[in-house]
């Protein structure tokens, strides 16, 4: 394969892209993915390091050959570890020469398995670092919390292959799993096992199933989103406002933070936070699993659900908030994006609608 | 490789020593490692079969190259689940497979990783499967409820690759395992989420550290145990005088089962059986974690524990009960044989003596 840079559909991601698209990522990250912040740190001391290249060529899926071996790669565990536990750097790239080597393939291209948070840069420092280029793609459009919940399983990937690793080295190696969800299953316990957290490289996928089963030019989305607040921030716009005008998104609750339960239980984050409203007596409360996922007023009416985005940004300067870092007295705003279409079909409800995830309530789109 | 037949070091196993095999294997499964009526059924068709050998190479580890590639096999789980659970008969071959796959090596001959119970037939199976030689040693010289608990482990083969396959071909494979603790806790939740039964290649070792850390000579021993039951039984003898004679072992108790307690948990099957004495008014109860670990009379008193062998034998016939084949009304006696040399040692204890199981009493040798 020719990766060419500057020609027709082919584009390079340098340093100077690495704050927009971080930003633009914890967005989409709804609370999840990982803390972006780590993940902008990476990647710009890899592009920053002699021994790397300084940038990193975006493809669209369309560029690959049909055949073309493409594999997603990520973080997988609690957001709340990934803080805390040292990070190698090799995870990611290591499970993905597992996977290369147990199914007999060279990767011709990699892709994040979601955009949201650290996982939607975690793509580009891989890329980075074995000299791939990266799609301009992803299997969530956002995070969720589990890895059946991407559009590659979704529709018809088979989960063949797929591999962990952790920071000691430790690798485990995943083939024929019978369905997505026993993988999420085996991966999972493994993961808790190994300390919480582990990079993971999965499903193997042609060319032409990108094609099918990604969402596609979400990397340019984020890196999108992104540019739009912090453009906003240096003319002294309102940012929330730009973000919400980028994203097709609306604010639905401004509020301060007046209580945040959290526990990292079976490799999750989970729990939920309360919101006073800054202006009169309404409140929200926001349910997460790593992610943000529904969000009731007092009445327990649901203002909006998975699959489509809810995002907590400080109401100064849209910064993203991730599930981690929730805490007393921030005053936020609470923005509600609408989902990708991919995510909206019966056959993609049935595995990241509300119902899917454990709640009453059926899907009730924002838009 | 050359693996002559009837010359120095070689035997062959055919189908005239199966059943004596089993009835040996069940004695040193210690009530553990699967049913050996399972593996004796699968070994007796394989050697039926005319597309197999109709015996198997059986080596001793001395007889290998230094540097031949040696993998131990077996089965992993609970045995109540292992008598219920539908078996495919290729798992363990297709975790060597993986195991040879990750690792680049050609394996050169089985062992099964312990003697006892279904686990001290499966290599054999394999070997005929396979078309491979089987070493006449273990990791065990009898049934453990854990995979560090082998000789191999203990004095010092790496963890460095395993694998597992389920019924449905569903493959997990484990590389570069920090501690051999670390591999069985993986391996374990995995089978548990696969249905609680699995088939495991592990570990992958040379011809030299099969010599240095085997315990030698256990495939004959079962055998030997086994032929002496059957001919006491013919003769008319006293089979549970002749499997005390050919282990060195010692009646203990002669009683009948009045209680048992059973648990299928967390991959185990954990409980223990209760025993009155058939004269007098003496009570046993012996524990167990899959295998008998600890007998207590009736003041608590330990009269023998892990790594000694407990085994429970039908009163009339010798034929040893599995753990899940224990039932009120039973006729038993309680055999105590001396445990191998090898799990002996300060190094072994540490792993698995009684204090390593989660016994208070320290290790009381049975001899």
């Amino acid at each position: 394969m020719d990766h060419g840079t500057g020609d027709a559909g082919g584009r390079r991601l340098g340093p100077g892209d690495v704050d927009a698209l971080a930003l633009g990522a914890g967005v989409l990250g709804t609370g999840g993915g990982g803390d972006p912040r780590l993940g902008r740190l990476r990647l710009r001391a890899l592009l920053d390091d002699d021994n790397h290249p300084d940038s990193v060529d975006l493809l669209d899926p369309a560029d690959l050959p049909e055949d073309a071996s493409v594999v997603g790669v990520g973080g997988i565990g609690a957001p709340t570890v990934t803080v805390e536990k040292p990070y190698r750097g090799d995870e990611e790239l290591r499970s993905l020469r597992l996977v290369e080597d147990a199914a007999g393939v060279e990767i011709d291209a990699v892709m994040g398995f979601e955009i949201g948070g650290k996982n939607g840069l975690t793509a580009l420092s891989v890329g980075a670092l074995a000299g791939l280029p990266v799609l301009d793609a992803d299997g969530m459009g956002r995070a969720f919390p589990e890895l059946q919940m991407t559009t590659f399983y979704i529709y018809g990937v088979e989960p063949s292959h797929a591999a962990i690793t952790d920071e000691r080295g430790i690798q485990v190696l995943y083939r024929n799993a019978d369905s997505p969800g026993r993988l999420e299953r085996l991966a999972r316990a493994n993961t808790v096992e190994l300390g919480g957290r582990a990079g993971i490289a999965f499903p193997l996928l042609t060319g032409s199933e990108a094609v099918d089963t990604a969402i596609h030019g979400t990397v340019t989305r984020a890196l999108r989103i992104g540019r739009a607040v912090l453009d906003a921030r240096s003319r002294g716009a309102d940012p929330v406002d730009a973000l919400c005008e980028r994203t097709g998104g609306r604010p639905l609750f401004s509020g301060k933070v007046v209580d945040v339960h959290r526990r990292t239980t079976a490799g999750f984050a989970r729990g939920h936070v309360d919101l006073d409203a800054l202006v009169g007596d309404g409140t929200l409360v926001v349910e997460f699993q790593n992610e943000f996922l529904v969000a009731r007023d007092g009445n327990g009416s649901v203002l909006a659900s998975v699959p489509d985005l809810l995002v907590v940004v400080d109401i100064e300067t849209a910064e993203p908030v991730p599930t981690s870092d929730l805490r007393y007295g921030q005053r936020v705003v609470v923005v509600g994006i609408p989902a990708p279409a991919k995510l909206r079909t019966d056959r993609a409800l049935a595995v990241v609608g509300p119902e899917a995830m454990g709640y009453e309530e059926a899907y009730d789109p924002l838009d």
